[in-house]
């Protein structure tokens, strides 16, 4: 899980985020650039008996940690189950749960934990105890020995497969409750913890415990859920979002046996003469989704369910633009020009507020080396729509449907491979403010984005029926996730990015703000 | 090299051909069905001198082309260099040719051979001597020890790389040169052979055999050019082209790079929103190169150049129409109906007059299972475009060319990987006129078609400035030519369909009926 990937040059950040990771998205992830700096990284200057703990237990908490990269659950493997959720279940323990819960689904179980401090408020956390795969030959170090290595210019990182996505921000998170408890402290709020074990597959079965009533009950009770993630950018500086664009993703398979013309097999692409082609019937109706810009959808309907932004949303974007480098972000993403030659600012508004359709992949036929003289009986186009809010993933499923029928091309296949709908978190929400707090106390200033260009399924906590609060959180830095030699910083080299400690002092801080 | 190809059923021909082939079209050929029979094969039942010795000489003839099958050449894996060329030199002087020359060229050479039986005609042989490459474990019998197994259906046959393309057929055409003179007779004619061994690589330095002086003086003298091939069907029809379409292959290629637009490295696809798309610059390109119908190329003057059958072209196709069979050519392409819903007759009519331009591929961004949210910076279409005559290759690709730069598109590269001129041959020409003679001699009526709607570079011969005849002939059958188990048949299990021995003997009633 990760909401923001970067890029090595540090100063990228991407719309990257958990349920796109597992699609593998990382290699192909560029960012975006904040300018200016933020200030030296001075969480754990402060003096204070918790925040004194962290620096006190940084061994058993580094410890801990490889411990859990030795572990690894991965649920396309079928592999560490259910070890995986006990693990879980025992670190929750650990930390000071006291009500700790193994949930069966129809998969792999989830974990359900909460710890009452008798304090008023009450926090949600969403964690995940599984891993994306990995292939040991392609790590400079194993993946599961989780070695602490030094790395020119980022200081001191463990190396593990989980190290970033998510064990390393989560090992922080609770590490921030053994700091409390090392301090004779109770938390100065209550927590209920959801966890799944089946986040790099999708999430399938994570309405099972989310929804079930007595999950539901006390997450209701929260004034919000937190993502633990190391956020910071390798400048140091940090980006809230206050909600994503929803996806929905799907292949367009046009076929001659759906079609009914056109060959049922790849025959010799001489009989073209006389044969209608999958492949052209599939290149005509990809057409019709965009209009003669190549670029806006066409698709009937298709913008009128937006919500235009808000004045508010409006104000936080445009206090942000200023802060975004646009020569830079053109290099990391090999641009010269933007979509309509607009200007920097125009090309931002468009990025958060507009819909849009992209193909992702084409394949059909003969994709080798050279030439080979087929007509080929079927060819696919993996799409993926962008979507703001008011729209929804069904509804702009159906739009879709309805519009390549409309067109003649009502024989194409729609074959939806994932999705959800945008998700939003209210910039003056109990929690974003307490983050904002949080961030300011460890001496930086968090840039506000309206939305996420990228998407992330928030929506299963912001929408009905929870309608909680929800976003990333946490300082810290790694990257990898989903990459060989994935890592997480635990002794950081620049004083603004946070290592291990300054991570955990970052849900000292949380907690403290909340309360 | 073959100029057909056929199913396991029997009934099916494809537009196939060398230079076709060696793109591996062949697992996605489907072919024409012939209707009817042609009463029995009965070629050795002559009584002759001639061939009674090519039973004679059958056991002789088996074992020259399984120890030819043994030597494979192979250009793609500079295997077999220049043995293969010393062996196919050695085959020709032991059939009696008495100049033989190794020609050397920029790659493999080729071999250069007359046999001057003093008579006043004088016949053109092409022929191969490398096959495809081939991987033994996909075999049921070693591809390279040529093992005579009973398959039943066919009946005995050789199976092994070459068999059916075209050392089977080669050898068979050189047999009948010993049987002459075994016979103690010289052969009728004279004969010029140009042979080659990078066929299966496309010939690239053929020409440079073709037309050194000497050797393009001496095809200068022939009637016509015969490439071997065991051209019946597994009903024992055969078929003889009087000309096929030329082809164009190219690859149109829309990189982010070369449009000067979108991104130069796959992007996060969240960021479509703000940059164009290689993808949909491609779709959007490829979407002008056919009318609304899908099919009918819209190249600005694509039709321009086309040359109507003429009256005797019409006649022949006419004549020919009737025999084709649309129930089991509809069964073998898996096609429930034909472009435009067109009658049987006039999809005939368009197959073989019509210029094509067909999509072999679509390749570009993910292509493998589910979705990765990427914005890819680069996609390509594999495109064939059949030609027929007067179009040219060379004048076709200026046609899309400027097609794509006047409609906006002029960034796309357009890579034209392979391709030539059509081709034709004269019904009246001699060498056409002695084929059709020498089937009938064997009891087959041939059918005349009068253009193959595949491709194959006969242009070589019969464009300028040799201008020669030029067609595939020869009696016998194989199939798996670039598939594993390759072969050709050695004693037919059908009386219409010829064995070795049958094979051999329509060299003899070819050169008798040049003679």
């Amino acid at each position: 899980m990760a909401a923001t990937a970067r890029d090595d040059d540090s100063i990228q950040r991407s719309g990257l985020n958990r349920r796109e990771f597992l699609h593998g998205a990382a290699a192909g992830a560029a960012g975006l650039a904040l300018a200016g700096g933020h200030g030296g990284f001075l969480f754990a200057s402060q003096p204070d008996a918790v925040i004194a703990q962290i620096a006190a237990e940084h061994d058993a908490t580094v410890k801990r940690l490889q411990e859990w990269i030795a572990r690894p659950s991965i649920a396309a493997e079928n592999r560490g189950y259910p070890e995986g959720a006990e693990y879980m279940a025992e670190l929750a323990r650990d930390a000071g749960f006291q009500h700790v819960e193994i949930v069966p689904t129809k998969g792999k179980p989830g974990v359900f934990a909460t710890l009452d401090a008798g304090a008023p408020t009450t926090l949600a956390l969403y964690f995940m105890y599984d891993v994306k795969q990995f292939d040991p030959s392609e790590w400079s170090s194993p993946p599961l020995e989780a070695r602490l290595v030094d790395k020119p210019g980022l200081g001191r990182i463990i190396v593990g497969r989980g190290a970033t996505n998510t064990k390393g921000p989560q090992t922080a998170c609770l590490a921030a409750l053994h700091a409390f408890r090392a301090a004779g402290q109770k938390p100065p709020l209550n927590l209920v913890l959801v966890a799944e074990g089946e986040e790099e597959i999708g999430s399938p079965n994570f309405p099972q415990v989310v929804f079930r009533p007595d999950v539901e009950a006390a997450l209701r009770k929260s004034v919000g859920i937190v993502i633990p993630l190391g956020n910071q950018a390798l400048d140091g500086s940090v980006e809230i979002n206050l909600g994503a664009k929803g996806i929905v993703e799907l292949e367009l398979v046009s076929t001659g046996e759906t079609w009914g013309r056109g060959p049922t097999h790849d025959v010799h692409s001489s009989y073209e003469a006389q044969i209608d082609s999958p492949v052209w019937h599939l290149v005509q109706a990809l057409d019709t989704l965009v209009r003669a810009d190549g670029h806006t959808p066409a698709v009937e309907g298709f913008f009128d369910k937006i919500r235009p932004l808000s004045a508010a949303q409006k104000a936080i974007l445009e206090a942000s633009i200023p802060k975004r480098d646009e020569a830079a972000t053109k290099k990391a993403l090999g641009v010269a020009h933007w979509f309509g030659d607009e200007p920097w600012h125009d090309s931002l508004v468009r990025l958060v507020t507009q819909p849009t359709i992209n193909i992702e992949g084409l394949v059909g036929g003969y994709t080798g080396p050279g030439g080979k003289t087929i007509l080929p009986h079927r060819a696919v186009a993996k799409i993926d729509m962008r979507l703001v809010p008011d729209m929804t993933a069904a509804g702009t499923l159906e739009l879709l449907k309805t519009h390549l029928a409309k067109h003649g091309f009502g024989d194409i296949e729609v074959n939806m491979t994932g999705g959800y709908d945008p998700t939003e978190t209210s910039p003056d929400s109990r929690l974003v403010k307490a983050q904002i707090a949080a961030y300011r106390a460890a001496g930086i200033e968090p840039v506000l984005w309206p939305r996420l260009a990228g998407s992330w399924p928030g929506v299963t906590f912001t929408g009905a029926p929870l309608r909680l609060a929800a976003g990333m959180y946490g300082l810290g830095h790694g990257d990898g996730a989903h990459a060989p030699d994935e890592y997480f910083i635990i002794e950081s080299a620049n004083p603004k990015v946070a290592g291990l400690d300054g991570a955990v002092g970052s849900y000292v801080g949380l907690f403290r703000a909340l309360a």
